[in-house]
């Protein structure tokens, strides 16, 4: 390597790599004296050059083309910070191949090719760090690859979706309908015009699957893991949760079984003196159980320009340590095998149920009948006061331990009765 | 290094040595991949070959002599868990000066003597790691160093005592007294027979004093961090703290201010609302603010034999990865200063007060003046009613932001005052 500075190339001057474009040169000298070289942005691929420009950030030269930033003989380190999988994929798995160590937030890219990707650069010997793809500025990949290194995990549970979490704080906090807190996590730039890939949750399976994957050492692909988005939450069923003693997240859950590996992003209800429960608006915060710590939570700001540039940056300076001190790098460690992971219909919950049922005798005995049938224990019901507004009766029903596959085949026959309840929410109590 | 293994002295037999010499063997095959090369215990030395034994470790030759482990050509990783200022310090020096790399869970001999022993290993090219002498299992130092590389840390709070929080927790659920609640720690073995340590807090002291130089780059001496312990406390506090919105947390605090550093350790009045306030029983946490992370919290068990030994055996294992590759392992960079910790008499807080008084007229009036004659502005008062038991009224007093040197100067001039009312408790509230 050149012994002057290290050369990094930047892909993506958005709100994260902005965030990069602004940190290297306004904090070059704290930077380098941990580094123990000056880090030097060289080049950097913004994609609208009118449009993406940053508050205070000196830029180097732009460009539109990807393959310049990658291939020029300056750039030593790769940054990458396009987010979404293409050309973000072909063009880590470019710079990987030329020799050059990389960095990347992306957790689409990191929990689809991630082993393809580690062997690439494990083969040519360089660094591929993602320590920015999951929780943002919150120390979480480093964690499990080095301080949990001598302990066997067995749970990860985790808030990963900044997004989210912001709408169901304030779902909780205010009492808003769905659609309203979306709107104004919008105006607030918390969430996308498209909201998809965080409300129906593609965001935290991606980031479940690079966790699970570290944690258990086995591959788990992003598309196994189960999941069901926030859309189909009420204001209701956050009203029902505060007064029986629970808070509603979008918990992203992994857990080691005998037969696989359970992975699953679904919302929960939590009891609220659990730490988990706690975290409000868009903080994240993932807890972790193994056999040597027990349990252990790491919180923060899961998103945002400086913190998740904080961990970019924090991986670029390992990099540039190694090199400094005449050493190689880290590479990553493929996975050796493929979890596998057992099906949602296998796991066993407790399950809040709200129903909505005409109001009529004999209404509730033919629903518990079901429920029987099915081998579901039910632990309390509460059917609340109407209001003159709503003619149908409301039944909330919380059951003891059972099984996901009883628990959905109740649902099934519970829309085949004559006195027709429409199931207008499930949730698995986390506990 | 003999390219085999990587031989290991245990200096320490006791709860988490025995930690270690259970992992090290039950665990190897683990260790191994993730370090690269085979971990062994090849010598230990134990204070009392009758006494300390553990279960289900396999134990190397054990002896008495500490000089014996530490010179034995076949150690190279000496582990330090003996705990206490001397023999430690004299065997990590003597490790070091012999290029021997040092993992150490002892927090006095870092706080004290961190500077030089880093100056030491550096001068030997050898690593010294001390991870787990804060906050046990807990990944805290690590993140200071690596992983907030990149920021600007302005703020530590942190619980990082766990008998003491244990013995807070009992006070806060069941209305215990001190006496009670300690006497129960220690029936538990969370305390120890003599627990000057932990309740006069004098081990969150040394914690404290290694992460503030950790995070500020200065060396933060554990004797000018203001130590106040909890055993003044009394259930009517916690009582009052509940009805008030707070939990009572003896807490670590370190500050960057524009004319030095604020560093003290002393029970608060926590908003019951704030992660911290939530972190209850022996569990630690660690909450950071820094310019680009913003806040983060670092919360597990802070102490014990596996989540000790578990951050001691990743340690050892980065020693390992780096000798295994060939390298070099890190040696410790020493603080390029000492710090300079500005008197708690500059500080500035709101305050809560709880006063006995005699029931006379007026006695109110004139505890007042002394706040106001000190600036100290008063921002409620409570005086509950008196029992029969207790001929004494209570006052509680909550004051707005004031400085320490007026609350000082206020207690003082309450003392003389006729009325003669009794200062019980004063608690700065850390919002």
């Amino acid at each position: 390597m050149s012994s002057r500075h290290l050369g990094i190339g930047l892909l993506g001057v958005g709100v994260v790599g902005g965030g990069v474009a602004q940190i290297l040169p306004g904090k070059a000298t704290q930077l380098a004296a941990r580094a123990g070289i000056e880090l030097r942005l060289v080049r950097a691929l913004v994609r609208d050059p009118a449009k993406e420009r940053t508050r205070g950030a000196t830029l180097p030269p732009l460009g539109t083309d990807g393959a310049a930033v990658v291939d020029d003989p300056a750039v030593q380190v790769v940054v990458e910070v396009l987010g979404g999988e293409q050309p973000a994929l072909d063009l880590i798995r470019r710079a990987l191949r030329a020799g050059k160590h990389v960095v990347t937030a992306n957790k689409e890219v990191i929990a689809k090719h991630g082993a393809e990707l580690f062997a690439i650069a494990q083969q040519h010997g360089v660094a591929l760090q993602f320590e920015a793809s999951v929780g943002g500025g919150i120390p979480v990949i480093a964690v499990f690859q080095h301080d949990l290194a001598a302990n066997w995990v067995s749970r990860i549970a985790a808030i990963i979706n900044g997004t989210t979490n912001y709408i169901l704080s304030r779902m909780a906090s205010e009492g808003a309908d769905f659609g309203d807190a979306l709107a104004d996590a919008q105006a607030l730039g918390y969430a996308e015009a498209d909201p998809t890939a965080d409300v129906d949750a593609y965001d935290p399976c991606y980031k479940l699957a690079i966790l699970a994957s570290l944690a258990f050492g086995e591959e788990v692909r992003p598309e196994g893991v189960h999941r069901e988005g926030i859309r189909s939450l009420s204001r209701r069923d956050f009203a029902f949760a505060r007064s029986l003693g629970y808070a509603i997240k979008l918990l992203a859950i992994a857990r080691r079984r005998a037969d696989g590996i359970e992975a699953r992003v679904h919302p929960v209800m939590l009891p609220a003196s659990k730490m988990l429960a706690k975290v409000d608006g868009v903080f994240n915060a993932i807890e972790v159980e193994a056999d040597l710590v027990g349990t252990a939570l790491l919180y923060g700001q899961g998103a945002g320009s400086l913190p998740t540039a904080s961990a970019i940056v924090a991986d670029v300076i390992a990099i540039a340590d190694a090199l400094a001190r005449g050493d190689r790098p880290r590479t990553p460690i493929p996975p050796s095998s493929r979890a596998r992971l057992v099906q949602i219909e296998s796991i066993d919950s407790r399950y809040y149920l709200r129903l909505s049922v005409p109001d009529k005798p004999g209404v509730l005995a033919a629903i518990a009948a079901v429920f029987g049938r099915n081998a579901i224990s039910i632990a309390s019901v509460q059917q609340p006061e109407q209001t003159p507004e709503d003619p149908e009766a409301e039944l909330v029903i919380m059951t003891h331990r059972a099984s996901e596959a009883g628990m959905q085949a109740t649902i099934a026959q519970l829309s085949g009765l004559d006195v027709s309840p429409r199931v207008q929410t499930v949730l698995r109590i986390e506990d």
